[in-house]
């Protein structure tokens, strides 16, 4: 029941990981995080805020088990509100009522999923075992008509779909129907993708254009790019026609949240945050909270893929513009401001009030895939690259035990606690959240990171991120199979072995990195070779032990931002490679802002302990300000400073804040040079 | 009744003003501001929202009459909570209610304390006949033990004094005193000083350290230095010992704020908004609602030098060195943080999300006007310039009709409009506010500020601001008379001619401005000369045409801010004489970021239009980076920038935003020079 489109990304059964950068952050995920969030799902973590995840199914579960016994007595429970987050009274006595936040199902969702990618790269009976005993309970909450989300079935039914600015119903179909495809790709088991199906079924029949069915759309989106993905694993073309109802409902006019909520009608700003202040086609800026933003525009991007919607496409390119051009860190990180999660306007990049939440970066390189599916566009994979190296794994600690929602580009501990504008940046990770998004979503994306690196057509295997394993690939009735041996991120250079057993004619697409000026390649003599769309793509027949070298140049570079972002104005940024690297207090010292980096000078590369590993230490030429005695007053006449030589000592961005509280920085003023 | 202390702020009787800077801003005072507050303070302009204070003061006044002719049968209301500001359902069918914020009955106390500032300066008996008037409707409302505060006389008054923390009773004493006072010295006119003395005696009966009695203190504080002003006007003890009641209360553990609402002993930092989170003679830093904390300050460094209490001495003292050396912006503004407008860590000053209120800068005035009396010493009054032309002159529009309550040291119009982290910030001035606090604070301090300017003691007096204006002194028996004629705040030059018919042996102490580093005087052959804690101290015998010639160099300085704050390292400001200089995009184009100013070449000084006034403009050498065609990549390698040779035309700080929106900044950044 599988159809596949071109270019789609490698399932991850193609991959096999064997060692390398990668390979180590998805064997932190398997040990640490999916056993930890399973502990949490189930409430067994001391001192963590219970999740009620696992528990609101069993509830729901028993609710259904006496509906059927009681048939037509069964008295159906009346929904009354109790907060977006409902907590128990009394922790001690909990009742068979729900639990958490309205959208807590997804917390199950987002662990099947990343459990599927990890069975597949290793296999895990008891893993799998537990998932399916979760899969179970879960399955045995859903209704007879399909429905499933515990929120409405435990609260009572009447309301249910009578809320879906904010009350997530769509959001925890979209999720379900995320783990529960990966779920069927990694054991075949069907048992939770049935439950999807028949839930996305019944949303069907509610939702879309015929008269009578509700016009409504997902107030968090996901369910768009979730169905997309339900229908290229079962062929049903309705999921693909209720994705595209989604987004060419959304934001209509009148605005189906204004109709729901039986308000005014309001003008755009109201919603903007949701994204629904116009239909999608018409949108040229990215807006409002940046997670519902970009899950938006992956799923536009699907569907303008499977519909050749030339419309939507052009509103895909426009709005990705808007968010590289205008609005992303150089890490990566979109979200410039903590109020609404959301977008500033275009250059507003502040620093240290970002918001640069961790699954907005995530979101980011879902439709940066998404963008590559559409078009082979190396302008795309650099950004994923970027975003994946540095906003991404920032989120999560080199143990894998804590996380952050915020991943600011300066911190100073003591703003982070005494300023309440900065009361969202916090100078160390933590241990689990009670909104728990960006653990599990970290989990998932790493899980499955392959699949973002390699794609392939009919003929063609295109290498987006250089990491290292095995891949094979049908061509025709042919399997090619390629050993990718690569150094990223530390060093730039990349081996491809052909180790197929029979020869096969056909393309490798190779990634030049958006970074890299100078590079080489060896070994292509028999191979035709064009670079398109920054590509480097090989034609001729592989053979066993065909061995081409890349070698992509990894020098420091200094970056300058765009002179309309004030923030970074005079300032630069160090990138070696893909990964952006910051100073921290516990390398250099306080006061990071009195350093000032010397361009032209040389920069020494040498090693840290971080976590008792090793990480590259770069040491950038740099002045400090000769700081005298303070003065007792604040501003004096200007004087000619002061300054010492200095190093300034700077570590990968990811791995800052391993350490404990302390200052940091990624930009950092420039010293005039002659 | 008058008792007077050492070293008092001349009495505005002392004092004609003949032309010059500040005679202006107190005519606009009398032209413009006061008679359209008090169409405010009436409801009675179009399209302002309505600031319902004299209105429910007649309401008050009816339910007394009412009471005295109902007699026992009169029926008390009971107090039922409508917010912090109750707004009628509508408009048209107004009630016999209490309308507006809980302080409300304090505009009026601000409206008539500039209107007796006014009348001293410009007699104008229509004027005072209206303030008559408006006298005999406050007065009508009082009850008949004193107690004169519209909002529970009318809401019922089984609850006053039952909300301290948040109600504003003190607060509207304290207003209601400093207006009577001020009326009562204008025009010898008793009729609100006895009010307001029945008020403070009714206070003075519930509120002190004997049993039974009341051990709160004001949740806004102001009442501290009414009470100091109602002692010195009418030498009753009683309302010293009240204001000292209220300072040694203040912090005392279990915390008045949490009895009050009953609520659990909480820890210092839920108080600190209110200076309540310690005894104020352990508070070490300044915290909090930055207004509040400057009104407190004030009250102390009276007590501490009318009971010469050593200890409250010291704390003035250092709280006044938290301020200036670690919370104080260049333009005298305090209060980096609109969250709770409040006071933020030391050395956070942010220049564009400034809250900078007004108010607290007027505030800062009269602390540190105080602070003088306690102990004269030039760096007091170096702040109380600084901040006069500065951050308290930005709040009023050139042209007296529009008001700053937030004063940036940055504005960028786009960013006002769509960061909702800088909704508070204008980036142009309002008409009026519902919250009606800086307009008429600044009209009382603009009005007043010949006694911030002087001062005197038995035999000397101060000249603390050089403005212009003729000043008379008792000493002993003979009258001696000053005629001052400045060029402040545009040029250094400052006679001193005496104009006494006889001859008086005295002391003059001018003081020399920190920021003056040249100076001369002549003129001085035949007195003895010493310079005192930043004044220069003239004494012998004045005669007839005796005249003194100060020149104080005035070239534009460029500062530099400690190092520890942030936002200005690397950066300049400009200043001329007292006045800081401001850029705007009226003078320079946008994107005032690119220019960077470089301190060793020349500054050339002209004049430019603003709103129909010639005011000095200063062209100040520096260089613009040239932008080219914007690259599509917001992230670019590190190349050596272009710049071309630019001037920075700069304009008094207080003048900006006269000319419609623009990009403001007084912040540069420094180009490196050889």
């Amino acid at each position: 029941m599988e159809k596949r489109h071109n270019n789609r990304p490698i399932s991850l059964r193609q991959f096999q990981a064997a060692g390398g950068f990668w390979k180590e952050k998805m064997e932190l995920v398997r040990k640490e995080v999916i056993p930890y969030q399973w502990e949490i799902l189930n409430d067994r973590v001391e001192g963590a805020s219970p999740s009620f995840c696992m528990r609101n199914f069993k509830v729901a579960g028993k609710l259904m088990c006496e509906k059927r016994e009681k048939g037509a007595d069964y008295e159906e429970p009346a929904y009354t509100f109790r907060g977006f987050e409902a907590l128990p009274e009394d922790m001690d006595h909990l009742e068979d009522r729900f639990y958490g936040f309205v959208f807590q199902d997804s917390d199950f969702s987002k662990w099947v999923e990343a459990v599927a990618y990890s069975l597949v790269s290793h296999p895990d009976p008891q893993l799998e075992q537990t998932a399916d005993e979760a899969i179970e309970i879960v399955c045995a909450a859903q209704l007879e008509n399909g429905y499933l989300d515990t929120y409405y079935i435990i609260n009572g039914m009447d309301k249910s779909f009578s809320n879906l600015k904010d009350h997530h119903e769509l959001y925890c179909l979209g999720h379900l129907t995320e783990g529960a495809v990966a779920y069927y790709e990694a054991t075949g088991k069907d048992k939770l993708l049935k439950a999807a199906m028949r839930f996305a079924d019944y949303i069907d029949s509610c939702f879309g254009a015929e008269e009578g069915k509700c016009k409504g759309y997902p107030g968090h989106e996901i369910a768009e790019m979730a169905l997309v993905r339900l229908y290229e694993v079962t062929g049903e073309e309705r999921y693909l026609n209720l994705a595209k109802f989604f987004i060419d409902e959304r934001g209509k006019r009148p605005y189906y949240f204004d109709c729901e909520e039986e308000v005014k009608q309001t003008d755009e700003e109201r919603y903007q945050y949701y994204q629904s202040h116009r239909p999608v086609r018409e949108q040229e800026e990215a807006v409002g909270h940046a997670v519902r933003a970009v899950y938006l525009y992956s799923g536009m991007a699907d569907v303008a893929r499977l519909t050749d919607d030339e419309q939507l496409k052009t509103a895909c390119r426009r709005l990705w513009n808007s968010i590289v051009r205008e609005k992303m860190y150089i890490t990566g990180a979109i979200g410039a401001t903590h109020i609404g999660e959301s977008f500033s306007f275009p250059f507003d990049l502040p620093n240290d009030t970002a918001y640069a939440e961790t699954c907005a970066s995530i979101g980011l390189v879902f439709f940066a895939r998404r963008m590559l599916e559409m078009e082979p566009d190396a302008v795309y994979a650099d950004v994923m690259e970027r975003a994946l190296y540095n906003s991404v794994l920032s989120g999560m600690a080199l143990d894998g035990k804590s996380f952050f929602y915020v991943n600011p580009l300066e911190a100073l501990p003591e703003a982070c606690h005494k300023d309440e504008r900065k009361f969202h940046v916090k100078p160390i990770r933590q241990k689990w959240f009670g909104c728990a998004c960006c653990p599990p979503n970290l989990a998932r994306i790493i899980s499955s990171v392959p699949a973002y690196a390699y794609s392939e057509n009919e003929d063609t295997l295109f290498v987006h991120l250089h990491i290292s394993g095995t891949i094979t690939k049908q061509v025709g009735d042919q399997t090619a199979v390629f050993e990718v041996e690569s150094g990223m991120p530390w060093n730039g250079n990349v081996s491809i072995v052909y180790k197929g057993e029979q020869p096969v004619r056909m393309k490798l697409a190779v990634r030049i990195p958006g970074w890299c000026e100078h590079w080489k390649a060896d070994g292509l003599e028999n191979y035709a070779c064009t670079e398109e769309k920054g590509y480097y793509v090989i034609t001729g027949e592989w053979k066993t032990g065909s061995r081409i070298l890349f070698a992509f140049d990894m020098e420091t570079r200094f970056y300058q931002a765009d002179d309309r972002v004030r923030e970074d104005y005079g300032k630069l940024a160090v990138m070696r490679g893909p990964v952006v690297y910051c100073a921290e207090e516990a390398d250099n010292g306080n006061n990071l802002h009195l350093y000032e980096i010397l361009p032209m000078h040389p920069v020494l590369e040498s090693e840290v302990m971080v976590n008792g590993e090793k990480y590259p230490l770069l040491s950038v030429s740099a002045r400090k300000k000769v700081t005298t005695k303070p003065d007792q007053q604040l501003y004096v006449k200007y004087r000619k400073p002061e300054y010492e030589t200095a190093q300034l000592n700077m570590i990968p961005y990811f791995a800052w804040a391993n350490r404990g509280e302390n200052e940091m920085a990624v930009w950092f003023n420039k010293a005039e040079e002659n």
